[in-house]
């Protein structure tokens, strides 16, 4: 028996994100359509993550135990045949049979993409959220080292969550402008349902001035959900680099 | 009267190129039915080119003679509101009447975008031609110095098209590498049928050793379209700029 760690990139525009959903399509279901199509066997796949509809991966981590002696490189270029265009495998390696693309995550990078601009963008449609106000990026920049911590954020989740520990730690944050374009950028242990999302919300109110830049660890602190900004479009967001020890790629 | 001078930025593949087609969706069609949505009366509106099918643009420019009186800012803002997410009207502007989209254009720049690499990218389904071999850029940008000058450009255009005169100057040609993606710009006074796409042809030729990167020249110097490359596809060309002399602003 081998496991395998497939690395995807994923456009999430037309399905309903990555995990297999009762009448709607995901990119798990087609995940394991093409795995079907080249190893003739339906088999279990282990995701890094969930994420919402319309939600993009630059890279997304999958594990998934098999018997087969194909060789890695012929299993990418396999898959790639059997997948629709806006799914792409970019690497597989063999890791321990211990290795789970979700339990031995250590870390998550998101990316969410600003069109600041009152015009629209033909070859952004759904890979960016465009805001018609101008964006201050040194201000939000400023703003966002609020998040960078230890805490409980409670309010950076949206209800109905069933999580019991709310408590996660943001390593950076960064705000970036070129052009017209603001790249928010997030790195933590782990992610609370829509936290990124919130965050991006919650810097634009920054944006508008109804939140003071040095407000974001009172919010944090009040655990309240509603003194949070609005959760920001999917179309934006981007799981942009997964993290894993190197002593998970070692052997048993 | 007034005489416009619009710029649009279009991702082409919905569309069977600019020019209005007899069953087939155009973007001048699109962009004639946003301009009748606004000012409430079909207008005769002129390209500053023709482009094929599934051809883009980042800057495209239209002139449009109009009674009205609208602020140019309000034109750009109701033209966008008409158009679907894939064509964008980024600017607009008062010239003269003798102005005229096509025949005042002095020059253009084209864009082609190349992936090169074995694994496709989600994000540039239709955007990029991918191909799945390595390109040494510097030795492109060496070969592609061939092709700037004044010459007749017979061997670089598709048999069929009725233009008599082949003479076009380039004023200058790059290729450029930035990660897995090679962008070959190329400027001139003006450009044949499929000129562009096969001189990326041509260079692919290069690139698989099968044509010297010095036998650019040669090859248009043969008048034999034979001897150039195949048409590359058209997904990765881009009308990128669009040159117009000041002095076909001023007055009348």
């Amino acid at each position: 028996m081998r496991n395998l760690l497939l690395t995807i990139r994923y456009k999430g525009t037309a399905y309903h994100g990555f995990q297999v959903q009762n009448n709607a399509l995901s990119v798990a279901e087609v995940f394991q359509d093409a795995v079907e199509a080249v190893f003739k066997k339906r088999l279990d796949i282990k995701g890094c993550s969930r994420t919402d509809t319309g939600v993009h991966a630059n890279c997304f981590c999958i594990s998934m135990q098999i018997e087969s002696s194909i060789p890695c490189q012929n299993i990418v270029r396999a898959l790639n045949v059997h997948l629709p265009m806006d799914i792409a495998v970019t690497n597989c390696r063999d890791v321990p049979l211990a290795f789970h693309a979700r339990y031995s995550c250590t870390g998550k990078q998101y990316l969410y993409k600003i069109l600041a601009s009152d015009i629209k963008d033909p070859f952004l449609e759904g890979l960016a959220y465009q805001h018609r106000h101008s964006i201050d990026a040194p201000q939000l920049h400023r703003a966002a080292q609020g998040f960078v911590g230890t805490y409980d954020f409670t309010a950076f989740c949206s209800t109905g969550s069933k999580i019991e520990d709310m408590t996660r730690t943001i390593y950076s944050a960064s705000v970036v402008q070129e052009g017209n374009m603001i790249y928010f950028r997030v790195h933590g242990d782990g992610f609370l349902y829509n936290m990124v999302r919130i965050m991006v919300g919650t810097l634009l109110e920054v944006s508008k001035g109804t939140l003071q830049e040095d407000e974001i660890l009172d919010i944090i602190k009040s655990k309240d959900r509603s003194r949070a900004g609005a959760t920001a479009p999917a179309c934006g967001l981007y799981l942009d680099q997964v993290f894993y020890d190197d002593k998970a790629f070692m052997g048993e």
